[in-house]
């Protein structure tokens, strides 16, 4: 029943925007979505509403959505929130399905009339059959339907037009965005996304369903503040882990983090430690932070799944091989030293000394030429007590020869590697410094993840999405073992 | 004793390089330190060494040290492991007073060779009273004696030639790297900086008792992967800390990090947990990883001594609020309520209603004009339950206007508050996504940093190397109650 409903949220047939100023001298948000929705190249009809009427971007400006001639699928509202009740009101005569409140000013304020207007609002759409995503959220963005809330800007990329495997739920709209497009940068598209806020009316629960179902959704990513319905948000996620995974973001961990959900988006986000352990049970994954939100999604949508926790590092230089053995054991994975053999082999490539640092991390020759670096890869993934390639580089190392020298070989050796060896294969390319080495850093990054690797910015960061990715398909494993 | 013969570390009065070839054709890195000298503006000196003689860069190549007509102070080791021992007995000849070893093949390789001609080495040098800094390490870097191994490449920035206050004694060449030109990013510079490698003869003590007397150096930073000497580091570090901070990262902290030190530069790394309580008995600040290093190096040089731990953290986000509350408490900072005045104030100066998101995080408007800003930021900084503000801009949030219009509001801003607010003000510019807004990104931190201050990717990269700062205050402000 909700899902058929649900439809409406990424595949409406018209869009009415309400609060949309027809004067272009006096810019506002509710241009920005008509624009936005029209650059994104949405293909069904699109009615701005204002009460001056008038026209704007080629559109006939409507007074009142009851004066639309047409049916209207789905709504935003980007007027202030008091206005709201008559809206919905209007909606409801209308037939509408859908209404996305971006307006603000509801039960997340201190003030009572905010709760109060909220409780209205509910109030007229169920009793019409309008169902309200929101509100004070950013709401839709479905790349094969055109929704959008973000288009291309002069100065800056928007959303991309690309669709993908991951679909994403998100209380927060910074949150969407920043997540949509670390995820393009890193080579990585979403089926759909939707943020949404306060939860009055459709939750969690709803869109995480909806997802489960979703057959262009593979992989669902949550960012929650705080839940509508616990048990049955409990029994959605194992549901859905049942057909793909599910990674989730609490925010609001501490005290002060709790608080400052419900000044955001009034959710109550319960406590930390009842989070971890309600997490554990369903097998979901519970990551920190965006960041590492969008490093996990990078080792699931980019890597085959490793056969263990053995890895080796590869790349140059002594203290971040330190750095890396520590950070590879504290994310769970091991580092194991490589076989006599193998490092007996690794000594004839390169020519060097015996006791040369082979062991695991390997301090790999920077002028070894591009042959030697592909044999000596090779002869590493190929031993069986290695489930896990990762191979980094450091601009900000090459302090006394052009770090253009060591990178070309760099890129050859890896572009050569893609499509000799089938373990699981990370790049991670190290933070640099200087604005213009980050250009090229930027460039480099780009051809590795137009090869379709996963591209870390940290051994740290790539380790601890590595092992997450790991212990996923070890639940898997278990469960299936225990049905047996 | 050793400090006299330290000075010449860090100014001697010329300097010999074995290993240089001749040919140009033939680029090796015993040209590249000849080269970084010439370009840093080194004015004692240089004399290239190679059996083939001829000349280089306009040089004269001797082809043995002995033949120098003058005095040689300094010599840096560019040649193989198994011509040092020869070198180095001319060098006592020479009456040479220090030799850098970059050569690397002694004590960190498995061969039992590579021990034994350490051992060796070292036996010559003490017995003709040359001390060795070394070897495998890329040695010192002092800007106002033109001391380098790092110069300005076409497609890089090399080491600033730019004097500060911090020290930098590091067991690990990449890691020396990486501190310096973070730190040039962020406006940090050193005084003087040592690569020390596997400390055979001169260690970590020499060098942190040096710095610790060392006028030019207000702020020792460390990177340590085994100590040489336990209990006189103990007491240098008690020692150094009665006059300046010191803040060390040490490596290899879990069992794999530890046998990576020993491939590395023959450390033996210890155990992590003796570490920290060690380090926490001294007063010392102990940071995991190069990143904290150069975060704690910034707040220390860049922020007056907050007060208190009570933060307030202003920027626009909802989602962004909620991590940042999160991660300002996992810091050990507070963010407490502002008070119902100052949030009276904020809701008057930016027309908002009553229960804006004015807690703290403060979602500051992103539309609310220059002065208006200063206004409303100035009040929260006036009152006296807060000790920090922190103002933070993210690039990527702008989905649907151009993020210049909101940036240069923020620019003008802080550029208008940072003579008015007399307490600490730390600066967030969060990661940003796509390369050509990092540009901008780059441009903006740059102002910032030219404006005297601290400038962090993260809320909580910055929270928590304030609270390092702070910590580190706790202490000698107890310290000195104890002695009263």
């Amino acid at each position: 029943m909700t899902a058929s409903v649900l439809d409406y949220i990424f595949n409406p047939r018209s869009i009415a925007i309400a609060g949309v100023s027809p004067d272009l001298a006096r810019p506002n948000i509710a241009q920005a979505f008509v624009n936005s929705l029209k650059d994104f190249g949405y293909k069904g009809d699109i009615y701005p509403l204002h009460p001056a009427g008038g026209e704007i971007f080629g559109l006939k400006v409507y007074k009142n959505i009851k004066d639309i001639p047409n049916n209207v699928d789905y709504v935003v509202s980007a007027i202030p929130a008091r206005y709201t009740p008559q809206l919905i009101t209007d909606c409801v005569v209308k037939k509408v399905k859908i209404v996305h409140l971006f307006t603000s000013g509801y039960s997340e304020i201190e003030d009572h009339i905010g709760l109060e207007l909220e409780n209205e609002i509910v109030k007229i759409a169920r009793s019409g059959g309008v169902r309200l995503i929101g509100p004070n959220c950013m709401g839709t963005y479905c790349p094969a339907t055109g929704m959008t809330f973000a288009a291309e800007y002069p100065d800056q990329k928007g959303f991309p037009k690309t669709s993908g495997q991951v679909g994403l739920v998100s209380q927060s709209g910074g949150n969407t965005i920043y997540a949509i497009r670390q995820c393009a940068e890193r080579g990585v598209y979403f089926s759909k996304a939707i943020s949404y806020g306060n939860a009055t009316d459709l939750n969690e629960s709803d869109y995480l369903e909806y997802f489960a179902d979703d057959d262009e959704t593979r992989l669902v990513a949550m960012y929650i503040e705080g839940l509508k319905e616990g048990q049955r948000f409990k029994y959605a996620v194992k549901k859905a882990l049942k057909t793909k995974p599910v990674i989730i973001n609490k925010g609001g961990n501490t005290e002060t983090g709790a608080r400052t959900c419900t000044s955001h988006t009034s959710a109550m986000a319960g406590s930390a430690k009842i989070w971890r352990s309600f997490i554990k049970q369903t097998g979901a994954i519970l990551v920190e932070g965006m960041d590492e939100l969008v490093d996990v999604i990078v080792a699931f949508t980019k890597m085959p799944v490793p056969h263990g926790r053995n890895a080796v590092v590869i790349g140059t230089g002594g203290g971040v091989g330190v750095q890396a053995a520590d950070d590879i054991t504290n994310a769970g994975l091991f580092l194991p030293m490589l076989n006599p053999e193998v490092r007996k082999q690794l000594n004839s490539i390169y020519g060097t000394e015996a006791g040369s640092m082979f062991r695991n991390p390997v301090d790999s020759p920077p002028f070894g030429g591009v042959k030697n670096h592909i044999r000596a890869i090779k002869a590493i993934a190929d031993s069986n007590d290695i489930d896990i390639i990762i191979l980094h580089f450091g601009f900000d190392i090459w302090a006394m020869v052009s770090r253009t020298i060591p990178l070309q070989p760099f890129v050859e050796t890896v572009s050569e590697l893609v499509d000799i060896i089938k373990k699981p294969l990370a790049i991670v390319l190290h933070y640099c410094t200087d604005p213009k080495s980050r250009v090229l850093e930027d460039e480099v990054a780009h051809k590795f993840v137009n090869m379709g690797l996963p591209v870390y910015p940290s051994i740290s960061r790539a380790a601890n999405a590595i092992s997450k990715y790991i212990t996923y398909h070890e639940y898997r494993l278990k469960n299936l073992k225990d049905r047996d």
